[in-house]
């Protein structure tokens, strides 16, 4: 199982690393007896031309760490994909790390990756969406930032500059609640989310303004937060249906609240969207799925992966990029609403 | 951007690399004023305790390379969460390679995987599920496996021992077939998969002989094979639902080729399930979020990845470990039967 190192090459050709690694990389003339003992040994040992060596030469590894918070929701995964495919292509490989949004797993992870000396960064969930992140933490991602290029999706560190690639939530919030008021929908709930988590807040700004702009009262009692979980939109909605005036309509904070809160009004007796409209956030494969099949908006998924690598391709090499790339949510009308 | 190595610790502290080695990983006593100077340069240039440079020395790199055939199939991502954690808990980390089933994507990967000293290697998908996998790609993984231990998930090489961790896909399709006969079905279709896979083709002949202990005819041309995506699965349903004798009860290949009957069933007009019976494979979290939810059976998708792990650990250790685990299926009722 044990496999040999250029240093064992070396003592066994009787020559020093240099020039062991000299005809490994071919960055340099070696005389020709002494390439083909290399060589030779090299065979004999089934050497494998080791990256790692090589990377401790040229000080590059062609390695990617992805922080991601949560393998089980398929936004990630769907995001992944993008940025894999464009990895691929640019001759990067990715290095994927689960957080599950926990801080301390986050820091664990950003130490691996600077030990295993990745070449750039990119970040998902957890500290880059607290709205009360310790600034310790922030600072340690700031701290990292000024040796590795880091591209955060979806996510910012307040009051510091960084390479971001986003979709704009807000609009795409604005789009799906004005999309339920034009289907007459006067009463509309909100559920699901987190009060620590900035995208949820950015959302519920937008589902504010959109019904201020529609003249339409803002209700507290029909904005019930809670989390991201299927499990979370069925409690929520059932706890809302047994209300005096209950929606007509309900806004998401995600696909999978989404399913939940359907599941919720089915076993309710109601029908979905005759009796009550429900809307998802996202455009996960979920969406398509259901039956009836989610409205919902679709933040391009596989488009935010894929533009952050490219991104962060370009600031690997060192080139002047455009601190926020900000992609164009769609609102994607099917049998819910 | 770029960070230092031992070789410049060495040069700036006038000593050898072996002293720098000795002082990070801390494997032979060193002189007190040598120790003193060398961390004071560590210290200065923020120098990371390199995993690479510390891998050259200890052989180790705590890195195993996951080879996946498809993040967007749930169950995939459901059995790479199962391998990390457990992963995490036994200090490794996981390297997520994407093969898309593609067989030349598989060696580049599996070349990449060795280059980067990967002390281990979880294979699923692609060559090791496939009938005719020619025998150059086959030798390929033999080859690797002579200085890398491997697990397989849900699949073999022909002719070669491996260690191997699989859920007893043929119980699995026995129970479900008992369960949609036990429910009075007498013409039960199977839809989905691939005659190149060997996982359909044994799934198939679970199907042809539980049929055949419940004195059942096999009716070919109720058998329609395709791919293993929800548009095939609506694509064959539409198909045998313009069939004069159309099955009652349908057993999909697995839970997206069901979403898709499902679907195709739905807009027919039928009702699920008391006009028709569907049935998945795999327990991914569509099965529950489905609407009615889906009857399928489950793979213990996290527990595969996590028992492979903890055999690859195993095999690392150099244990003596048995070559084949399998886990028992469970079949889980839902609406849809």
């Amino acid at each position: 199982m044990e496999s040999i190192t250029v240093y064992d090459i070396a003592r066994e050709a009787n020559v020093s690393v240099a020039t062991v690694s000299r005809v490994l990389n071919d960055t340099a003339p070696v005389r020709t007896s002494t390439r083909q003992k290399i060589m030779a040994i090299i065979e004999k040992h089934k050497f494998q031309p080791n990256a790692l060596a090589r990377s401790l030469v040229n000080k590059k590894t062609g390695m990617i760490g992805v922080l991601f918070p949560d393998s089980s929701n398929m936004f990630f995964p769907e995001v992944f994909g993008g940025a894999e495919r464009a990895a691929m292509k640019l001759g990067f490989t990715l290095f994927l790390c689960n957080t599950f949004s926990n801080f301390s797993r986050e820091s664990e992870y950003l130490n691996l990756l600077c030990e295993r000396q990745v070449e750039g960064l990119i970040f998902m969930g957890g500290r880059i969406n607290s709205r009360h992140c310790p600034e310790l933490l922030v600072q340690e991602v700031v701290d990292i930032q000024k040796r590795i290029p880091i591209v955060l999706i979806n996510g910012s560190l307040p009051g510091h500059p960084c390479h971001r690639v986003k979709t704009d939530e807000y609009a795409g919030t604005q789009l799906i609640m004005q999309h339920l008021i034009d289907r007459g929908h006067r009463s509309i709930g909100f559920l699901g989310g987190s009060a620590e988590t900035t995208t949820t807040m950015e959302k519920l700004q937008a589902y504010k303004s959109t019904l201020g702009a529609n003249d339409l009262p803002f209700r507290k009692q029909i904005v019930r937060l809670g989390d991201f979980s299927m499990e979370c939109g069925r409690k929520l909605m059932d706890q809302l249906l047994s209300m005096p005036n209950c929606p007509t309509a309900f806004l998401c904070i995600n696909d999978y609240v989404a399913i939940g809160a359907m599941k919720a009004a089915i076993s309710h007796g109601l029908r979905i969207p005759e009796d009550i409209a429900i809307a998802g956030f996202d455009d996960t494969q979920l969406a398509a799925a259901m039956n009836p099949e989610l409205t919902t908006v679709s933040q391009h998924s596989e488009e935010l992966g894929s533009q952050a690598m490219a991104l962060l391709s370009r600031l690997i090499q060192k080139e002047k990029v455009k601190k926020l790339t900000v992609l164009e949510p769609k609102l994607i009308v099917r049998q819910s609403t």
